[in-house]
């Protein structure tokens, strides 16, 4: 059994620094260990007490009877190190330090933390600054989290690990209160060791979790963190993510052009993305969601039923699933007879969708009748039942004819709660119908269980390419013609042109390139050359000579040099023009594509997608950026516009992905703008670019 | 006194088809009635029964003993329409009638209700098919919402208009948990006389009344609801409505390309942002809104302080308030070195915001302290204090110490608690701090708050403008040469231009205008007439004959028709294009600004705004159209173009919105489309154009 198992169901305990007094923090974990029924070994060390409610207490570490599996450190910053140290000596495979003033304080706290991490050498640790963690699955509690002062909760299959200790007993208090069920809880805080994805690829191997639900603050080791959602991923089991800092995003430089219209948070999208991790939008869906996946019912189609007793807050999930691109179809012919036979009373509606079974709340037989009746019909892939306050005269009643029809599909069943009623909502999600008291998290879990439905059930494992020889590369910032060179060796199709100084070798350049041209200046240095009256258009091939004299002129006056190298380059006309760059930040690499064009640069339309490694994007994934446009109309035909090559782009789109993926840290940027997308048959080109290699 | 406030507060009610048996329907009011204490006199009618609860029972109205002030009708709809016959016969001002089976059930069911009417003479009726109305503010309940099974209700100074009767129920019962005084609240559920304005207009005047909140499915009379509106804006009470159907926006026919772009849903927003009435983006926020401007408490600024004892629910909350456009800076110098002086532990961070005060929440002096620096502090105008599982041990306490400091100051101050705490968050409601589990509630009521704030405190009764005399109007589709002159006449600047039938015409036409011209068939039955091959640009002058007969031949081939009139009319270039149009639908007549051409269409980037009246919109509102674009720059300089003439444009939009507003039903579809917007100094041009008038 490796640490981390033994971490989260250790066979002993050790409470280095435990109070008597259960009401203070480091008195905490025995008291808790207690309540819950902890099965093993509890040795409490403290030198001024003989005993803690009845167990021998210990003086130090090295006086402890046996080793134990996990010493939970209650001491202060100060103390806790020399504790990890004895602690290590003894052979304990892991610690939890609860400690705070480490690297969240600043300098000085982050050279404490690394003493820290010395002074465990091969000994796990957890923390510091964590509040612990609890397996419920095994009753095991090493927190001191106050949200155990609570009195029960529910066992079940998500597994939560958050980078706060106050958002872990948060969760903990919530799930409990809603009938939630919870399979262990991590707080990993400041991760001076074990992280995040440490319990991610446990818990992906957990039998006893079958969601897994993560508070992030950031993912310190993306690639790592990637390996273990594909782990999830390949073993069945969603994850589903908060992470805060959204409003961070603008405050984070951006490097290129690329990076300015791509905030920092949109690259955990496009990670979150890359290895299907469902996004929470809320910190509410944290819970919402998994809560629905647990049920591990599966949804395979948008088409939802809504069964009310209640004309108002039906309307008002129907409402909120037509924002989320659900369907809420009347029944068929065959599944209204079967309702009206039901003889739901006169005023019941039972041919439009919120289906009014106006007497079901207070009649179990017909609220059974009516749930069996939609879950069997063909129309429907998910059910919502919506409870009024008619359902709460006898809760139990209706709860139990709707745990009664369950067995019969394997359809979703959400419940919606009307008035205010958690014990309702509770004993609902505790049968298997998760109950919500927002319309918006009913939308928010039934489009996460559709994601999920849509994911091939096991995320391939992508294979390592071998990176192609591209021979000694340039470095710096390149002018536009050695970025195009380079864009070239990875098989993105640029515009012929030729490198100029004199008017006879433009002339002579443009002659060969076939009619007017594109006149530009070359350099490295100056980045928009249009703003200096560095670039002219249609250029006749006898206007050369004096545009170029007339630019060099110009250039001059705006930079105060006078170029002498020249770029004479065919001219393209008639495509549609995109913007391809990249965006590199501490997450990693990422891919955007956007359309072009100054109304489209203010709009900010643009997708992104994370970049795994070498191989780069897949061709589905490429093809899917350009699809998320909203402008994506104008590549295929809009108003009797030409079909543009989307296969050359797809292509293009790769290409630039693996040159990235390849270059690696290598690339610090790169951006073509304009890339002109032809008509069908015709191809891309590359326009210009920007690249900067280190 | 009027029927409303009669009807809201009556001094005796008589209850026609009252149960004995309380667990029923037409139990409830009478229990309810006495539950809350009802002190006026109370007349059950039911002619099976001798007495209820001690009350003689009578046979029918007839026998009733005194006039009632109030007539609950419990009956069905077949028998209601006749105690209401009874009731109006006997001079009773109003009955509410919970009967449903009338207007939502199709035709049959409308004219039930167009009877009902009939039967009321001149007595007012709420309902049919409503759930009753519940006046806290005097105890007394004339409803049967099983709501009002719950302990207690928290009275309060929000006034609640609902047209469900279930979100009645469901909005009473989650506010009493919560600990979220109400004063009023109405269910006008099928409307067939007292509708939501009257209500509104009622608790504009009413004293206890600080909020109004409104549950909307459809506003059935949008000038009187805008009245209803500016009387309660004038009154100082905000009004906040959560509007369902949005997602069937889509569905709603749009009648011109202008509606096609703009949904029936964004009139809502129009309307609402006319009279000042905040728009509830979810339903939980139509009570987390009010609850924070109930207090009445004014928000001066955007700078927000988080007072938190858990590091990760404070991160949480800025995050949420980040992204709401609100800023959370550090404590200036004097602040922080005020709360340094209150020694919160050594872990205290308080050179940040959050400001985080380890140990406050176990120390009442220590929060007390913090509070009061924070609310002195200028660096600060609203305070969110952070209940962390830390609080819940002595909520009292905690939520006593708070209560302390309130008077110091009028900023905002509202909790975020983090565990399930429901009682922590439903003492500190009551004690005047409003209390949310959503970071998202937060910063939905203060940036609510910063609304009401923004807005002028009394808003000004628009002028009643004289209509200009227009002359006779043409009718029907028209051209756009007919459809300018129309535009001209209310002061829109057109393109210069001439109706031609001949090339000599033409050639005079285009040399009087100057230079090269653009060309068009001219017909009012051609809506896209450069997809039919009849527009041309830029057309020399001595071109024209051979232009004239291209287009024609090419038109002749599209339609099948050879067109005989063109239109020759002067270039414009180098402006920006947008497009003007009007939206009309059930609720009124819309103005809509759009960027101009195929990027921006898909975009959609619109600003659409209600119009009133023949006045049309102010020029503040002409400008705050242009301002809302995302491509608003292009206007005013981006990337060193030049300046355009927002002047004329916001110029050009109050023209066009007078003339929607003046030409009112007669006009059905009107757009200029592109509009140029040429540089400072040089005006604008409407160069192409659709209006149908009747």
């Amino acid at each position: 059994m490796d640490a981390i198992a033994r971490l989260l169901r250790p066979r002993s305990v050790a409470v280095i620094g435990a109070s008597a007094d259960p009401t203070k923090t480091a008195g905490r974990p025995m008291a808790y260990l207690k309540k819950l029924g902890f099965a093993g070994e509890v040795f409490p060390v403290n030198p001024k007490v003989d005993s803690i409610d009845g167990l021998p207490c210990y003086k130090d570490v090295a006086s402890l009877p046996a080793v134990p599996d996990v010493g939970i450190v209650l001491l202060g910053a100060e103390r806790a190190h020399q504790a990890v140290q004895e602690l290590a000596a003894q052979g304990c495979p892991a610690a939890i330090v609860l400690a705070s003033g480490y690297a969240e304080t600043g300098q000085a706290g982050a050279a404490r933390q690394q003493q820290l991490l010395q002074a465990a050498g091969r000994m796990r640790i957890l923390g510091p600054n964590t509040i612990g963690l609890v397996n419920l699955t095994d009753h095991i509690m090493l927190s001191a989290t106050g949200a155990l002062e609570m009195d029960s909760f529910p066992v079940g299959s998500i597994g939560v690990v958050s980078q706060s200790g106050g958002i872990l007993g948060s969760l903990l208090s919530r799930a409990a209160a809603r009938g939630i069920g919870l399979s262990k809880l991590i707080s990993t805080s400041n991760e001076v060791d074990l992280e995040l994805s440490d319990f991610i690829d446990h818990l992906a191997d957990d039998p006893a979790t079958r969601v897994i639900a993560l508070y992030i603050e950031t993912v310190r080791h993306p690639q790592k963190f990637r390996q273990a959602c594909l782990k999830a991923a390949r073993m069945g089991k969603p994850v589903v993510a908060f992470k805060i800092g959204r409003s961070e995003a603008g405050a984070l430089a951006a490097v290129s052009h690329t990076g300015a219209m791509a905030g920092a948070d949109r690259m955990y999208d496009a990670l979150f993305r890359d290895v299907g991790v469902i996004r929470a939008r809320t910190f509410a869906d944290l819970l919402d969601i998994p809560a629905a996946l647990a049920t591990g019912r599966s949804l395979h189609g948008q088409r939802v039923a809504i069964l009310t007793s209640t004309g108002g807050a039906g309307t008002l999930v129907s409402d909120e699933l037509g924002l989320a691109g659900f369907a809420t179809p009347a029944p068929d012919e065959a599944t209204a007879s079967t309702l009206r036979a039901l003889n739901s009373g006169s005023e019941a509606v039972l041919d439009r969708n919120p289906i009014d079974v106006t007497l079901a709340g207070l009649r179990p037989d017909l609220l059974r009748g009516a749930i069996r009746a939609l879950l069997a019909s063909p129309s429907y892939d998910a059910l919502v039942i919506v409870v009024g306050s008619s359902g709460l005269a006898r809760p139990e009643l209706m709860a139990g004819a709707i745990e009664d029809c369950l067995p019969d599909s394997d359809k979703p069943v959400l419940a919606y709660v009307s008035p205010h009623a958690p014990a309702v909502g509770k004993l609902l999600t505790e049968k298997g119908v998760p109950a919500y008291a927002a319309a918006e998290s009913i939308s928010a879990a039934v489009a996460a269980m559709h994601q999920v439905a849509r994911r091939p059930a096991c995320a391939p494992l992508l294979p390592e390419p071998q990176i192609p020889e591209t021979g000694p590369l340039p470095t710096g910032a390149l002018d536009e013609a050695q970025a195009k060179q380079l864009f070239g060796r990875f098989g993105l199709p640029c515009t012929a042109e030729r490198v100029v100084h004199t008017p006879e070798q433009a002339m002579a350049a443009a002659t060969e390139l076939g009619g007017p041209v594109v006149l530009k200046i070359l350099s490295a240095h100056i980045a928009h050359k249009s703003d200096v009256g560095g670039v002219a258009v249609g250029v006749a091939v006898q206007a050369l000579p004096e545009r170029m004299a007339q630019m060099r002129q110009r250039v001059q006056l705006s930079t105060g040099q006078a170029p002498d190298t020249f770029l004479v380059q065919e001219m393209v006309q008639g495509g549609v023009e995109l913007i391809l760059g990249m965006h590199r930040d501490a997450l990693g690499t990422a891919i955007m594509l956007g359309m072009g064009g100054v109304t489209a640069e203010l709009l900010q339309d643009t997708a992104m997608r994370w970049v795994a490694g070498p191989a780069g994007l897949s061709r589905s994934e490429a093809l899917s950026m350009a699809q998320a446009l909203k402008t994506w109309p104008l590549l295929v035909g809009y108003r009797g516009r030409p079909h543009a090559d989307v296969e050359a782009l797809v292509d293009a789109v790769v290409a630039f992905s693996r040159m990235a993926g390849q270059l690696g840290e290598h690339l610090l940027e790169a951006e073509i703008n304009p890339l002109f997308v032809l008509p069908q048959g015709q191809g891309v080109r590359a326009a210009d670019g920007v690249a900067v290699l280190r």
